[in-house]
C-alpha cells in the first residue's frame, strides 16, 4: 500500500504533463480528470508539431476510439518520438476487433512498443488473438479467458495489462494485482476507460516501476469512483463527483480505502 | 401509450448499437444520453472502417453540425452501407440553411433515403424548401409554417420527420403525432436536440414500427427532461440530472408522466 | 461600472451569435457557457462553408488549442473574411510558445489583425517575444513582467490584450484594467480560459467599445466562477455551477459582485 500512497503523492507533488491523442467523446473527461488530480493535460495530434511536443512530456496516451487514417500517422509519429526518448507509451485499444481497421492499427502500435496497455476484457482478447499466435483457449469462463489473454499479451509484448472491469486485473509477465473498488455505475459514464488510462499515464510519468504505477492509478480510479457512487443518484452526477472526488482525495483517504490484492 | 412503454422496454433489453456520426459538440452528451439510456454508443467515422462498423450497428445517426469534406464522405459512405442492410438511418440536418455547403450536403445525404429526419422548426422549414419545389407557404404563423413543412419533406422523401420544440411534431405522410413533455431550460443546453436524435436512433434500431420509435424517443427525452429541470437551478445542473433521469426511468414513470397525442 | 452592466444587457438583449473555430477538447464546455449566457454558439471549421458562416455571425474566436494543418487554413480563411467585413476577431493562443508550428501559427494569425487575444500570463510572455524584437525583460517579478509583455503586445498588434489569472488584466496601449473576481478552483476545471475567450467575443458582437467589451466579459466570468465556487466541492461541481450562474445572473448581481480596477 505504501508504493500506492508514494506514487500518488509524486503526482501531487510534480504535476506531470501527459499528452493525450485520444477520441473526440472523452477529450473533456479525459482532461478534467487529470487536472481534479494534479496532473496537466495536453491534447495535440499535428503531424507537424509531434515532435516537439512528446519532447516536453511526461508520458504519452494512445486511445484509438475515434481513429482515422492522419491520427494514426500522428499516433504513429508521436509514439516513435516517445520511444525514442524513452518516454512511456499507454495504449488504449478502444474497439479491438470491431474492425479490421482498428486491429491493424493496434498491430502497428503494438510494433512501436507501449510500456502499458489498458482495455477492457473484450478488446484484450482481441488483441491477444490477433497479435498472437492463440494456442486454443482452454479456459472454463470469460474471467478466466480475460486473464489468460492478458497474460499472452503482456509476455509477447513485454507491456504491462491492465484489464479494467468489475475488478480490475494488472498484469505483467508472472506478475498480477487485482484492484477491487470501483462501482458498476462508472460503466454508465462514458470514457471512464479512457479516462483510467490517462490517470495511468499521469503514473507512469512520475513512477519509474510501471506495474506499481499501473496498480495505483487503477486504484485511485476505483476509489475515486467509490466516493463519488456514495453521492450519486445516477451517471450524470456521478461523472461530477468523480471529478470532485479526485482533487479531494488524500493519501490517506486512498491508503484507508484502497482494496488492492498483489501477488 | 402501451407501444411506447413497449418500445421503451425493448431500449433496455436489448441494448442497441447506435452509431453517430456527429458533431464534435456532442459527442459526450450524446454518448453519456445513450449509456444513461441502456443503449450503446459507438462514435467512428473513419472511411477505412465504416464498412465493417455499420455491419454491426442496430442504427445509424448522421448528424451534420460540424461537417467538413472528410466526414462527409464518411456519412455517405456510412448512409449507402447501412440502406444496403436496411439498418434504420436517422438525420439530423443541423444548421440547415445556414451556408450552401450545408444545403448541398443534406440534399445528398436525403438522396440515399433516411428513415427518419430530426430538427428544429428553421430546420425542416429550410430542408423543405431546398429539397422540394415550393408550392408558396399559406401558413398564418410559424408554427403552421413549420408543420407545413414537415408534412412536405415527409411526403417528398418518405421519412418520418420530427420537429422538436416546445410541443413535438412527429409525422409521417398524413399522420401526425404530438409531445408535449419537456422544459425551454433543455435549449439552453448544447446538443439536447442532437441527443434526441441519437435515442431516436436507440429506439429505431429495436422499435420495426419507425413513427412509434419516433414517438416512444420523443416522449423519453421529454420526460426526462421534466424530471430534470424539477431538480435543476440552471442549465448545467439539468444536463446532469437529465443523465441520471434517463437512467432512473421505468416504464411506469413514463406511462405516468407521457403526454402525447396521436392523431 | 454602468458600462460593465450596460454591455451585460446588451448580451441577454441581442443574443449575438459567435462563430468558435476552437480546440475539440472545449468545445462543449464553450457551447453551454455561451447558451447560459444567452449567446447563441456556432462551431464550424470546413472550408467549403466558411465565407458563407463569416457572413452571418457577430464575432468570430480562434482557439488554437488542438490546431492541425487543416483547422489553420480554416482559421486563416475566417479570420480573413470576418476583418474584410469588420466583424470582431478574438485569438486565444493556447500553448503559445509550446512548439515550433504553434508559433508559427500564430504570427500568421497575428498579421491578419485580430481585436482581442487573451491568454495566460506565459503565453501572453511568449507571443510577445516571439512576435516583437525584445528589448529584454527588466521586471522583477513574472506578474509584472507578463504585463510588461502585454503592453508590447497590445502596442506592436494594435489589439486589445487580456491577462488572465489569479487577476485579469486587460490593456489596451496604455490603458489598463484589472478584474479581481474569480476563484483558484476555476483552473481545475479544463476550458475555463477558452470559456472566457467565447464570452469575450459575445460581448465583442455587441459592445462596440472592445476595451469595454473586454473587461464586461471578464468580470462575467470571475463573478459566476465566484458563485458557482460557493456552492461546489471540487472542479466537477464547480463547472456546472458555473453554467447555472451564468444563466442565473442578472445585472444587479453583477454590479453588486464584480471588483473592477479601471485605471
Amino acid at each position: 500500500m505504501k508504493t500506492i500512497t508514494n506514487a500518488f503523492k509524486k503526482v501531487k507533488h510534480q504535476c506531470p504533463l501527459v499528452q493525450s491523442i485520444t477520441n473526440y467523446v472523452v477529450m473533456n473527461n479525459t482532461a478534467n480528470a487529470l487536472l481534479s488530480l494534479g496532473s496537466s493535460p495536453i491534447m495535440a495530434h499535428a503531424k507537424s508539431e509531434m515532435e516537439d511536443m512528446v519532447s516536453i512530456i511526461g508520458a504519452l496516451v494512445i486511445n484509438i476510439g475515434t481513429l482515422d487514417e492522419y491520427w494514426v500517422e500522428s499516433m504513429l509519429l508521436a509514439a516513435e518520438k516517445a520511444k525514442s526518448l524513452s518516454k512511456p507509451i499507454i495504449l488504449d485499444p478502444v474497439g479491438a476487433g470491431a474492425t479490421a481497421y482498428r486491429n491493424q492499427t493496434l498491430t502497428q502500435l503494438i510494433q512501436v512498443g507501449p510500456n502499458i496497455i489498458r482495455g477492457n476484457a473484450s478488446e484484450i482478447m482481441s488483441l491477444a488473438s490477433v497479435n498472437i499466435h492463440t494456442k486454443g483457449v482452454d479456459s472454463t469462463n470469460t474471467s478466466d479467458e480475460a486473464l489468460d489473454a492478458g497474460k499472452r499479451l503482456s509476455n509477447e509484448t513485454g507491456a504491462i495489462v491492465c484489464i479494467s472491469g468489475e475488478v480490475d486485473y494488472i498484469i505483467h509477465g508472472e506478475k498480477t494485482a487485482k484492484v477491487k473498488n470501483g462501482n458498476p455505475m462508472m460503466a454508465k459514464v462514458t470514457g471512464m476507460g479512457c479516462t483510467a488510462s490517462a490517470i495511468v499515464g499521469a503514473f507512469a510519468a512520475v513512477e519509474e516501476d510501471l506495474f506499481t504505477a499501473t496498480i495505483a492509478a487503477m486504484t485511485v480510479m476505483g476509489v475515486a469512483g467509490d466516493m463519488a457512487a456514495e453521492k450519486s443518484e445516477g451517471p450524470g452526477t456521478l461523472q461530477l463527483h468523480f471529478y470532485d472526488a479526485l482533487y479531494q482525495l488524500t493519501p490517506e483517504l486512498l491508503a484507508e480505502k484502497a482494496i488492492v490484492e498483489i501477488g
